[in-house]
C-alpha cells in the first residue's frame, strides 16, 4: 500500500512540477494539512493516517516504466521526464501523533521540502490523512457512545474499495474498536480479527439447528451462532437445546448474534432464554445498521448486549464521509504565504499548536501560533521525518491506540457528547495575527 | 487491483468455508446481488463494477504464503488450509451490463457456483460492485443536471483511499463524465486526464501575473490558469494583458478556472472581461464544492461556464456514500432459499429482470421473475462467465459509457429530475410470488 504508483496523483501536480522546473523554483516550501471546519454535529477530530504517509514518502519513486508511459502523454518535455527518475522525498515532516484530538485550523502535518517534492505528494498525502482521520473520528464517537460494549468493524464490504476497507479497520482499531472482521487487517496491522457466520450458512441448510451443529463442530473455540435468520427467540431455544451436546463434544459456545429487528428487545428475550437454559456465560452480539446513536440507545435501554459489529456507518462515515480539509502552501523560500480566496482564506506561515490542560489533565484550550513563537502548554506537532528519513522506530499500533485512549480521557466532558457542543477554544496568537496582516499588506502593495 | 489478496475478506467467510467442508456441503449455490432500497431522494441506480468483479474472479487464488500465515491463526484445521491452495472460481456469472439503470430488489449480478466459492468471494464482490454503483449513480445525476457543461472528476484526494480514487474516476467516466484529474486512471482505464494548476503555484510566486506566465510557458497547448487566488476579476484582466505575448510565443491559452465565491457571478464578469479583451475562445472552468444541485443552479442561472470539476461530492457520494445492498443465497442444490429476518426478507430463487419500453424507447416498467419464467420485454441479466471463464472479450470502457448514455436517454422524464419522483414500476411476477409462498410453507413445516 505504501508502494502505490506515483501516477496516483492529480495531473495538475505534474503540470506544476514541469513549470516549477522550467522557472527554476525549487526552494523550500512549507505545506500544512488542516481541516477548515468540523462536519455538522461533530465536536472534535482524531488525527490518523500519518504512518501511511511516512511509509509513502520514504518509498515514493517513479519507475522507468511509469516515466515511459508519461512520455506517451501530451505536454511533458524530455528534460522534465528525465528529472522524474531521480525524484525522491528529501524533506522534513512534523505532525501530531496519530490518535491526537484536534480542531479546525490546526495543522496536523507540515511538510517542509523543495517545492516540487512538497507539491507532487500533495494528492496522496491528503488521500491518506483524510480518510483515516474521517474513520478514526467517527469511530471515537462510537466508542464514547458504546459504554461497556465492545465494538468490532464489520465494514469492509461497503467500504469504498480495498484500501478503504483495510484502512478503516486500522483507523477504527486505533480509535478504540476491539477488532475487525477484515482478515487482511489482522495480517497487515495486527488488528484482532473477529468473525461469526452469515445468514447464507443457515439458509444453505434445510434445518437451522443442523446448521448450528455443523458450524459449532467445525470450531473448537469461540463459536458464535447467528440466530435471526427466521425466528430469533426460537433459534435461541435451539441453541439451549444444542449446548449440552456441544459441550460434551468439547466445542465452546461463545455467543449468539442478532442482526435484525429491535435489538434491545430481542437481546433481553434471548438473554432470558439463555440464562434459563444455563448459558449465562454465552454472550450476545448485535449488528445490523448500527451507528453511534443506535449504540447509545442500546446502552440507554440497558440492553444485555456484550459486543456490537458496526459496518457501513463506520467504514463510509456515512453521516460525514468527507472533511473540508486542505494541504496548503504556507511559506516558500522562507516567506510566509496565504491563500485569500473567498471563504477559503488560510493562516500563513509555519505553525504550531500548544495545548493547555487543567489540574485534572482535561484539555483546557489550544493556541495556534508560529513555530518560532514560544507559548505555554504542550506542543502538538512533533518532528517525524528529517531529510526524507523517519526519526525513530515505527510506532506500534497498540501504542497509538493507547495514545488515542488517553486523548479521549482528556476530552472535556461537554465534547464527549454525541450532540453538538460549544466549540473547544482555539485561540490565534498575536504573532500569527501580525504575520497575517503583514502578508496581506505585502500582497496589496505588490505590482498588480 | 484484480489481484487483491484473498485475505481481503471477512473472517466469517473462512469460518463458514471450513464448516461447509467438514459438513461436505459443496453443491451449487446461487447468490444474487441487489439493492434493498434507493437512498433518500434518488430515483434510479446505475450498475457498475462488474468488470472488476470478473477480473477478480478470474484470477482469485490463495498464495502459499497467505495459507502459511493463516496457519498461524487460531481455528483452522490442516485439512482445511490444504484445500485452500486449489480453490479457484469455477462457477457462472450472469449480470446486467455496466451502465444499465436498475431499481430496488432487482438482482444486477448472480453467481452460481459450488457453495464454498460463491460464499468466499462475497465480501470482495460486494466491495467492488457497491462502490462503483454508488459513484456511477451519483455521477449520472450530475450529468443530467449539468446540461451542456462538461464534467471532470477532481475527487481523488478526498476519495476513501487509493482504489476508491481510481475506481471513482472509472465509474464517473462510464456514467458520462468527460474525464478525470487522476493520472493513473488514464493509464489503467484510458479515462481522459485533465488538469490545471493549484493555488500553491500562484502563491509560490510573489506576483500572480508572473505565475501565469511561468505556467503558460511550460506548456504548448491547453493552458488553463487558476484566477481566484486573490481577486478573480483582477486576475482575469491580467490574463487579457498577458494573452497577446503568450500567443506570439505559441502558447495556446485554453481557459481560466474559478474555484471560490459565487461562481455564476464571477463567471459572468470574467466572461465579459475575456470577451472585451478579445479572448472569446478562452473557456471558463469552475470548481469548488460542486454537487448536482449546485450544477443545476449554475445552469439555471445561465452561467457562462464551459466545464466543471467535481470532487468530494462525487468521489465519496457525499449525500449517500452507501447503498443498502446485499449478496444473498437464493438457492442451494436447486432448492430456492429465502432470508426472512425482520425488515430484511428477500425474494427467493434464481431471478431475471424483464424491461418493457414504450414506442419512443422510453422505459415503461420492469418485471422481476424467475429465470425459467418467460416474460415480455428485454432480459437485463446476461451471461458473463461460464465455468469460471469470461464469455467474450473485455468490454471497452467507451462502449460501456455509450451504453450508459443510451440508458440515460431511455429514462422516463420524471426520473431524470433531481427531486424525488414517483417510483418506477417494478412488478413481481405471479411465479415468483408462488415460489415465495412455497418456500415459506416449507420452512414453517420443517422440524423446529
Amino acid at each position: 500500500m505504501a508502494h502505490t504508483s506515483l501516477l496516483l496523483t492529480d495531473l495538475y501536480e505534474l503540470n506544476m512540477l514541469q513549470a516549477y522546473q522550467q522557472a527554476g523554483m525549487a526552494e523550500t516550501a512549507d505545506f500544512e494539512f488542516f481541516v477548515r471546519k468540523l462536519p455538522p454535529g461533530r465536536n472534535f477530530l482524531v488525527a490518523a493516517g500519518l504512518e501511511q504517509v511516512v511509509a509513502f514518502l520514504e518509498s515514493a519513486a517513479f519507475t522507468d516504466e511509469e516515466i515511459g508511459w508519461l512520455a506517451t502523454q501530451p505536454g511533458f518535455s524530455r528534460t522534465f521526464l528525465d528529472s522524474l527518475s531521480a525524484l525522491r522525498f528529501t524533506g522534513d515532516v512534523d505532525a501530531m501523533p496519530e490518535g491526537t484530538i484536534f480542531f479546525p485550523d490546526e495543522p496536523i502535518l507540515r511538510v517542509s521540502a523543495p517545492l516540487p517534492e512538497a507539491q507532487l505528494f500533495e494528492t496522496r498525502i491528503i488521500n491518506l490523512l483524510h480518510f483515516q482521520t474521517v474513520v478514526a473520528s467517527k469511530a471515537s464517537r462510537m466508542v464514547l457512545a458504546a459504554g461497556p460494549m465492545m465494538l468490532a468493524d464489520f465494514g469492509l464490504r461497503r467500504a469504498h474499495g480495498a484500501e478503504a476497507g483495510l484502512l478503516a479497520a486500522r483507523a477504527s482499531y486505533l480509535a478504540g474498536f476491539a477488532g475487525s472482521a477484515t482478515v487482511l487487517a489482522a495480517r497487515r496491522f495486527g488488528v484482532p480479527a473477529s468473525g461469526t457466520m452469515a445468514h447464507s450458512f443457515i439458509q444453505a441448510h434445510d434445518d437451522e439447528a443442523r446448521a448450528f451443529e455443523h458450524f459449532a463442530r467445525s470450531r473448537h473455540e469461540g463459536v458464535v451462532l447467528l440466530i435471526d435468520t427466521y425466528d430469533t427467540e426460537l433459534a435461541a431455544r435451539k441453541v439451549v437445546a444444542l449446548a449440552p451436546r456441544l459441550a460434551a463434544e468439547g466445542h465452546e459456545l461463545k455467543g449468539v448474534r442478532i442482526d435484525s429487528g429491535d435489538l434491545a428487545d430481542h437481546a433481553r428475550r434471548v438473554r432470558a432464554i439463555l440464562d434459563d437454559g444455563g448459558l449465562r456465560q454465552v454472550q450476545i452480539f448485535a449488528s445490523g445498521g448500527l451507528d453511534e446513536w443506535a449504540l447509545r440507545r442500546l446502552v440507554d435501554a440497558g440492553a444485555p448486549i456484550d459486543a456490537c459489529g458496526v459496518g457501513t456507518s463506520l467504514s463510509t462515515s456515512e453521516d460525514a464521509p468527507a472533511l473540508d480539509c486542505a494541504y496548503k502552501l504556507q511559506a516558500y523560500a522562507g516567506r510566509a504565504k496565504r491563500k485569500r480566496s473567498e471563504g477559503k482564506a488560510t493562516w500563513p506561515g509555519r505553525k504550531q499548536v500548544y495545548r493547555r490542560y487543567d489540574a485534572g489533565r482535561v484539555m483546557a484550550g489550544d493556541l495556534l501560533t508560529l513555530v518560532d513563537d514560544r507559548a505555554a502548554g504542550e506542543a502538538q506537532l512533533r518532528p517525524v521525518m528529517r531529510g526524507g528519513k523517519r526519526l525513530g522506530p515505527v510506532p506500534r499500533l497498540d501504542e497509538v491506540r493507547a495514545h488515542a485512549a488517553a486523548e479521549r480521557d482528556r476530552l472535556p466532558k461537554h465534547l464527549r457528547s454525541l450532540e453538538p457542543a460549544a466549540p473547544y477554544p482555539v485561540a490565534v496568537s498575536p504573532a500569527l495575527r501580525r504575520l497575517t496582516a503583514e502578508v496581506d499588506r505585502a500582497a496589496e502593495s505588490a505590482p498588480a
